[in-house]
């Protein structure tokens, strides 16, 4: 059958989409109209660039509109923008960019791929040819321009999202000083819980980012010659450039114009086969709205891999094969210098916001066994049901942190718990691993959790109490406990803990920790089977003092 | 309940079942007994402590016996041997080997843990003090003696199976001349098939390892003061050190003494709670039998993730926890110099042999997206039954190669198939990973295989033909073609290709390749739908290519 099929955006979702489509049909016409320059580049690639740590600027095209000619025989419009759809008619109104002529082209399928499109937060004077945002390569090009033409010095990064973070990080690189200023009480608010968040504001300060949370940008003023950007804490401060970093919104103006359904967050709705409300047309990517992975509930996940599954199985869809979206659960990662951040799923935050029950459980393994050189240990924070099935994790750490994100997952996407987690069989030799894993270790604290084998307490319900009705017990040696420890806690090393159960009082409740967690496991199995009220403190002392100096750093900034 | 646990053996497993015991019942009496000097230690470090990788002898104590005893309240008995079971009686006959003295001791459970002895062929001579086999520190302890005092030059390591791979290095780490003797045709012959092992081959060679395959250790000889190894090619060669790495076999003279049955390979048969067929006593870790995670067959894994699983899951048992063992896969890594190789469940050899039904695909993705720098080819086999349930996998490669074995063992867990693969969400960000995960694409290009959407060939289908009755058509560009090609390959670029249609024959078959096998699917899925019977080459030139030049090489070897 000889199809027209039309694609609308061809970046992720509508490149994939169009290049699947000539794979199972040699004989349809394929034409892909975008808006902008530039056909199936690296999105994700773009920061880099900027940072020189992508070197060429030929790296970041993955299909060129003569190699989709030529390889997929499928016709490409650059600087082609779609006006309106014509549904009754099954055609669209085109503009050549260029020459400014409108055309109508007819469609038998529809594909829209429009992306999203970065937000502009309404704050006036933020529009100097020094303000930019992000979001393709004539964006890049023109910041990249810009570095090189104007030489800044100081950059205001606003928004310390996964596209902030690395925009900092690149800044950086390109030797500019950055200010980062994020709204929300700490980075990647939506990803991270903040104990997981704090190990990444010590490592950003580390590096020389000026990092403004809980701060809003309220105006821009021009004064002296210079940019100033004013803070929401009454700071004034200036700044060559301006990234504009705060989110990105589903680009459905043609799709509402066309009268299509909408859902969450603006998105266009579709069905598990990509259709949008009028059967002819299909959406994916940055501009639809998916079935979360994980509570079946519509929402907004805009990330690269979905987009690119999608877009294949739009096209299988097109194509007559049965297809069934099995939602996203939106695995997500970030470089931020030496470390990587990882999330999928719900966070802690959302958690209690919505009302569920879970569990969670944080632990601190190392990369890599410990005997071998260079192991660093890991931050994993895992969510779950009081039943056992995941509901989340977040990873932080200098190796490793995509691996353990990735296997929790897999497990997650087939709908497993943290039994399933324990149980699993992973690589081991030392360089690569420890015979428990730290996936396996996540695993087996979980299930100790359920079970009742290891009652825990997170940090908040020890640090933030101002008349404490239990006894904080540190079971790390004494010179361990010598170098920091929590205000008001006995230590008692677990090599002594046997002897010294006398000490304890059988009321109170024992709030015990060690550094991270496994001696004052023992010490809580140890003390319960004694007949004491014991419980864990999750993440030890290596949460807790993470926090503390998060906590220590983020008011010295906003003093100064 | 106060029972009395004695555990024999203190590595791995029994060390994992000591602690989990007492983490689960602080009344229990709980003697490790351990006929070596060391307990816990890092067995899977040795090689590396050889090769000064590791540099402090002390890092490979994971735990000693007094910690043992002051924070687990375990009491360890090292250089005690165990000689007698009298399990009518519920004692064993117990011999402290630094005085000579035989005791006697009583259990509630016994637990066996007494791990795999190193095979020692019967070779005739095979037995001076520079003949070694590696299984514990007071070996490793002789062979660094040996290194040190002896300064030897040449060195003959037997058998290229995991230990003898590392081992391998290790000795080239420390200085050494080192010929590897295998007598398959390839290293990790039970886990890898020749074409995921010759890329492996080649590393080893250009790492001056003087690697002999399908070749015999078949005597050694003393003469002009040296040690002289003869083998089956014919070859004499001189050693100084010789290390025996030819496999392990489980130490079931106790279990079998006492009447206890066993299964494969002589290994301790045990239930899914590790019981063995007397219900007092339990076996876990390199000595026990084990049932397939993928066959449900009964087998044999003595890798040391189980081991430390099983000794936990035992001890659960023992505290009369509920317990079914899930089995094991047998995921397993080893690096090799500065790749890496991996492997999981059945390899192709095995299915080929076994008579089982199955599907291969071979796919060589990029480890993270190919724009940011570093990025490095994997080489991935996925084999799986025609309805998509994964059977193995291997993995080789220089980076992720942990991490992409790990997720496709984590899907292989749960039971999982390919599409499970395809539609897994995997944390992508340019120095990670690409938009499509590499474990992505070894799921869809399986699934297209599966659905006949991507019929392939295999590399020996198409390289050891002598008459062949398909035409081989390489689609790469004409520079790539010029610098290497298959023999009597016509060149026709897949940009070209449409236009070329009239130069290929509709009767007879075409079969498609290209550098990695994605050119080629393309233009195989034209072929089909222009109605030639077309099929792709599985892992494409890349994978003909090691094969070839390992083949020379291997040739060379022989007739030195």
């Amino acid at each position: 059958m000889k199809k027209k099929v039309v694609i609308v955006g061809g970046v992720a979702g509508g490149a994939s989409a169009a290049a699947r489509l000539r794979r199972l049909n040699e004989q349809a016409e394929i034409i892909l109209i975008e808006r902008g320059g530039y056909i199936s580049y690296a999105n994700c690639g773009l920061p880099y660039y900027i940072g020189d740590v992508i070197a060429e600027r030929d790296n970041l095209f993955v299909q060129t509109p003569h190699g989709l000619r030529t390889r997929y025989n499928i016709e490409v419009r650059t600087r082609h923008e779609v006006l309106k759809i014509n549904r009754h008619q099954k055609l669209i109104e085109v503009k050549e960019l260029v020459s400014g002529r409108v055309y109508q082209e007819t469609y038998d399928v529809l594909l829209l791929s429009p992306g999203a499109a970065p937000i502009r937060p309404p704050i006036p004077g933020l529009d100097g040819d020094n303000v930019f945002t992000l979001r393709d390569v004539t964006d890049t090009d023109r910041i990249k321009a810009f570095l090189r033409d104007r030489q800044p010095r100081q950059a205001l990064v606003v928004g310390a999202g996964f596209i902030g973070l690395e925009i900092a990080e690149n800044l950086v690189a390109a030797g500019l000083d950055v200010a980062l200023v994020e709204m929300a009480a700490r980075v990647l608010p939506r990803n991270l819980d903040p104990e997981m968040a704090a190990p990444l504001h010590l490592h950003l300060r580390a590096h020389g980012v000026n990092l403004y949370l809980q701060t809003a940008l309220s105006a821009v003023e021009q004064k002296d010659g210079r940019n100033w950007a004013l803070l929401s804490n009454g700071e004034r401060i200036p700044y060559d450039l301006a990234v504009i970093a705060v989110g990105a919104a589903p680009e459905a103006r043609l799709a509402k114009e066309a009268g299509l359904e909408l859902g969450t967050n603006g998105a266009i709705r579709v069905n598990a086969s990509f259709q949008t409300s009028d059967p002819h047309i299909y959406a994916v990517g940055d501009a639809i709205e998916v079935e979360s992975g994980i509570t079946g509930e519509k929402t907004y996940v805009p990330l690269a891999g979905p987009a690119n599954r999608q877009g294949r199985l739009a096209a299988d869809a097109i194509c007559g094969r049965p297809v069934k979206y099995e939602g996203a659960i939106g695995t997500a990662i970030v470089k931020v210098f030496a470390l990587a951040a990882g999330t999928v799923g719900l966070t802690e935050d959302f958690l209690k916001h919505s009302g569920q029950k879970y569990l969670a459980a944080i632990v601190h393994p190392l990369s890599h066994a410990g005997y071998y050189p260079g192991a660093t240990p890991l931050d994993i924070k895992l969510l779950f049901t009081p039943e056992g099935r995941i509901l989340g994790a977040q990873v932080v750490g200098a190796q490793n942190v995509d691996k353990t994100l990735d296997v929790i997952a897999a497990i997650m996407k087939t709908g497993g718990t943290v039994d399933d987690l324990a149980a699993l069989e992973l690589a081991y030799a030392p360089p690569f691993s420890s015979a428990k894993n730290p996936v396996n270790i996540a695993g087996y604290v979980a299930g100790n959790i359920i079970r009742g084998d290891l009652p825990v307490v997170s940090w908040d319900q020890v640090l933030d109490q101002e008349n404490p009705d239990f006894l904080l017990l540190d079971v790390r040696t004494k010179s361990q406990f010598a170098a920091g420890a929590l205000d008001g806690a006995l230590n008692i090393p677990l090599a002594e803990l046997r002897q010294r159960l006398h000490e304890l009082p059988k009321e109170k409740e024992i709030i015990v920790y060690c550094t991270v967690g496994l001696t004052s496991y023992l010490a809580t199995r140890l003390l319960i089977q004694n007949g004491f009220k014991a419980r864990n403190l999750s993440g030890g002392w290596r949460t807790l003092k993470a926090i503390r100096e998060d906590r220590r750093l983020t008011a010295a900034a906003g003093n100064r």
